[in-house]
């Protein structure tokens, strides 16, 4: 039922604040585009983000691989979301036990709750490690944060295997106040239509990945053939000499394929 | 065979120079002691390493839960490894895909291959992840970090499956210029004497485990039941009275159970 209904529909069945918005994002901004924002300077992120963050609608980043991060340019990257209208994804996979993982979220130097729309984690750890996530049933963070589970990897035999990722998507629907989407290559059996699928390795110039085992498809086929809802940019774009044409090609793209797809069932 | 060979037999046979290093301190100090340091102060970490420094062989952090890191401090936490005799390892648990991991491992404000003697990595994303981790062929982090695999979690319902570990540790039989040991519950299939396995959760005064989904065992169980070389001490010991009598004795315990498990087979 996921990849046939409306977005309209598909927010009224939503049970996560975040992910709503993000429907609602969509909408308005006709995009499904993520932009993986892979850059090692948060300068370059603020500005990446100035110039196409009308095309997008979330902006995803790896808050630790910035030389220059700081908690002040962090909240400038959070005028530029507000006032262009994305969520950011900080896709820190968490992948520990809940005692950790609660401090890593809360704390440090990044301070990644007060920032991040949107997180990613691995359940390898388990069920309690993602109801636990982001602290107890009081924290504000379960408002105001979602968590994007990954259920499977875009590498050469990556480890996430069907019976992983089965048991994983029906951990993320009994937590589904916590649980606001997840990233793979294929609609999970235990789909949920207010679940948001993420899906990285989207390049449109290239078939055949990296030399490190990453794996590419085109926006079509992350849409039409993998179930994807919302596609994930990387070096595709953030490499292109013109990333305002590229984000519009790619949201272009997206886009298409996505009405496709629930127009056409 | 692993199990009841010698640390001067299993010293020879290791592919790795932290792994050979680590037997080395080992048998000098004669402590399997891994204290997990999980505090939230780097200047806390380097008091509470400064008084246990001569029972343990490795110190175990998240650098990412530290409200005052700095590169400087982290300088003097090497200073007191370097006084005592430990090894740091930087319990990142990466799990991206290399292209990620490397510049997480080398950029951003943390830079974890200026500091870590041992780092930890999930092989959830593939084999290239294992053999990329660290850069190309000609980076200097393949003699200066060891990787610990985490082949299985401690947690409840773990996705850590038996068929998930026995890949991982197949792969990183061929990656052992990379693979110093694992974090494991178990002695994998395709074991190897050079290797060193690290077994978290260990607690000699609670049977329970914490309310998030951690279970704990004794340093005895985890030594002669489990397969660990290490056994790695977190919330036993840190919220102790004592820092430094608790560690003697997770020191003698743990040392005792190895001398055991090594001279009656």
């Amino acid at each position: 039922p996921r990849l046939h209904e409306s977005l309209e529909e598909r927010r009224s069945s939503s049970k996560h604040p975040i992910a709503t918005r993000l429907f609602e994002l969509m909408m308005a901004k006709k995009s499904n585009l993520c932009v993986a924002a892979d850059l090692t300077s948060l300068d370059e992120v603020i500005k990446l983000a100035e110039s196409i963050g009308p095309k997008i609608v979330v902006l995803k980043i790896h808050v630790d691989i910035l030389e220059d991060f700081s908690l002040a340019k962090m909240k400038q990257l959070r005028k530029v979301a507000k006032a262009h209208e994305f969520l950011i994804m900080e896709d820190r996979k968490f992948a520990d036990i809940a005692n950790t993982v609660q401090q890593q979220f809360h704390g440090g130097v990044y301070k990644i709750s007060e920032w991040a729309d949107l997180i990613t984690a691995h359940p390898l750890a388990g069920p309690e490690m993602i109801t636990h996530l982001f602290g107890d049933s009081s924290s504000d963070s379960r408002r105001t944060c979602g968590c994007v589970l990954i259920l499977e990897m875009s590498t050469k035999n990556a480890l996430t295997s069907q019976d992983y990722s089965k048991e994983a998507a029906k951990w993320g629907l009994i937590a589904s106040d916590i649980v606001a989407g997840f990233v793979g290559q294929s609609p999970p059996d235990a789909d949920f239509s207010g679940w948001i699928q993420f899906t990285p390795g989207v390049n449109s110039a290239s078939k055949s990945g990296d030399s490190k085992g990453q794996q590419y498809c085109s926006p079509a086929e992350a849409v039409l053939e993998r179930g994807a809802d919302i596609i994930i940019v990387g070096r595709g774009l953030i490499k292109s000499s013109d990333v305002v044409a590229t984000a519009e090609n790619y949201r272009s793209e997206g886009w298409t394929a996505l009405t496709k797809r629930i127009t056409n069932p």
